[in-house]
C-alpha cells in the first residue's frame, strides 16, 4: 500500500500489528478515527496508554486490577471461601457475565502443558495453595479448558490440596471437547457452574 | 460482560466503537495489549493520537497531507496537468498500489446522491474547478464508484468543465481479470460489450 501521509501510514503499520488486524482493516479503522473528533481520538490513544500503563494484577487472585486487589476479591459481599480456579482473565470476564458465581476467582495463567513448556512453577498454583492454607478456604471449582492439560492441571493441583479438607469440584462438561470458554454462550456457562460435579466422580465418569 | 477493572473496561469500550469490532474482539485486542511492553502500547496510543491531531488535508486536492500540500501533488515528477477525480482517499491509495498513474489526484469527499443530502455543494467540486481554470489541466479522469450517484456526479462535473476544451475520461467498467463472464452483472457485460475494444489496443495496453 501506498501512502501519501507518513502520519496515516504510521497509524495504519500500528493497527495491522494488532492480532486478526490485517492492513486494509487497519487502513479502515484509521480512517474511521480521522473522521471523529480530534479530542475523542485523543481520548481513545489516552485510555490505551491508560489501561496498560497504570493496570495491576491483583496481589491476591492475579486478576486484573485497578489497585493492589482486584474489585471481586475486595468485595465483602463475595464468598471469599469459595475459589473459583480460571486460565485466564477472558475466563473472568466470561464467567462474570453469567451473574451465577458470588465466591472469588484465581487466576492460574494457563494450563500444565508439557510441550508447550509450562509446568506447575510458571502457573499461579503456589498462590492458591497459600490461599487455601491461610484463609478459610471451602470449595475450590475448577473451570478450566476441557482438555487433557486443564485435567492435568486439576488433578496436579488437586493431589497438593488432597491433604486440606475441602470440596473441589469442576464446572459440568456441558462444554464441548476441545470448545474454549469464552466462545461458550452465557446459559451453558452458567448451567455448567450450576451443575459442577465432585472431581472423584467426575474422575470416575470419564475414564 | 463484566470487568473487574475499569482501565481494562474503558480501553474495550473504546475499541468497540470501532467499526466492525464487536466486544470480543475489542476484549481480545485489549488483552493482546495488555501482553505487550508498556512503552510499545504507549508508543501505539501517541501514534493514534497524532495522526488524528497533525494529519492536514491537502488544500489542492484535499487527499491526506503531512503538511499544506502532500506528497503526490508536492511531487515535481509528476504529472500536475492530469487530474483523476476519486471519492476518497482509499481510492488514492487503491490507485497508488497499481502503480500505473503518473497524475495528481482530486478527492471529492463522496458522490452526488441527494438521498443521503448530499449535494455538490458538500463536495470538493468547486476547489476542482477552480484547478482546472487556475492549472494548465489538460485531463480529468474520473474514477468514481460506477452507480447511478457516480454517473450523476461525473454528468454535473463535465457540465461545469465543458467550456474549459480539456479530455475528461473515466476509468473503463468491464470484466474483472479473473472474473468470469457467468457471474457478471448485466449492466457490466452490457457495458463491456459496448466498450468494447480493438484486440491491438487491449494487448499493446497490457503487456
Amino acid at each position: 500500500m501506498q501512502f501519501s501521509s507518513a502520519l496515516l501510514e504510521n497509524a495504519v503499520n500500528e493497527f495491522a500489528r494488532l492480532p486478526g488486524i490485517g492492513k486494509k482493516t487497519a487502513l479502515r479503522l484509521v480512517l474511521h478515527l480521522l473522521k471523529q473528533e480530534t479530542a475523542d481520538v485523543q481520548h481513545f490513544g489516552e485510555i490505551i496508554s491508560k489501561m496498560r500503563s497504570e493496570i495491576k494484577f491483583c496481589h491476591r487472585c492475579a486478576n486484573v486490577a485497578d489497585g493492589d486487589i482486584c474489585s471481586i476479591c475486595a468485595n465483602s459481599m463475595r464468598k471469599q471461601e469459595v475459589i473459583c480456579v480460571v486460565e485466564n482473565i477472558r475466563d473472568v470476564i466470561a464467567i462474570e457475565s453469567t451473574q451465577q458465581f458470588n465466591g472469588t476467582y484465581h487466576v492460574l495463567g494457563g494450563v500444565i502443558s508439557p510441550l508447550d513448556g509450562i509446568g506447575p512453577d510458571q502457573l499461579k498454583i503456589e498462590s492458591l495453595i497459600n490461599r487455601v492454607q491461610k484463609d478459610q478456604v471451602q470449595e475450590i471449582i475448577f473451570a478450566l479448558s476441557p482438555t487433557i492439560q486443564g485435567d492435568t492441571t486439576i488433578f496436579y493441583i488437586q493431589k497438593k490440596i488432597q491433604p486440606h479438607t475441602i470440596r473441589i469440584t469442576t464446572i459440568s462438561r456441558g462444554i464441548a471437547f476441545g470448545g474454549e470458554l469464552e466462545y461458550a454462550d452465557e446459559m451453558t456457562l452458567a448451567r455448567s457452574l450450576q451443575n459442577r460435579l465432585p472431581v472423584e466422580s467426575y474422575v470416575a465418569n470419564s475414564h
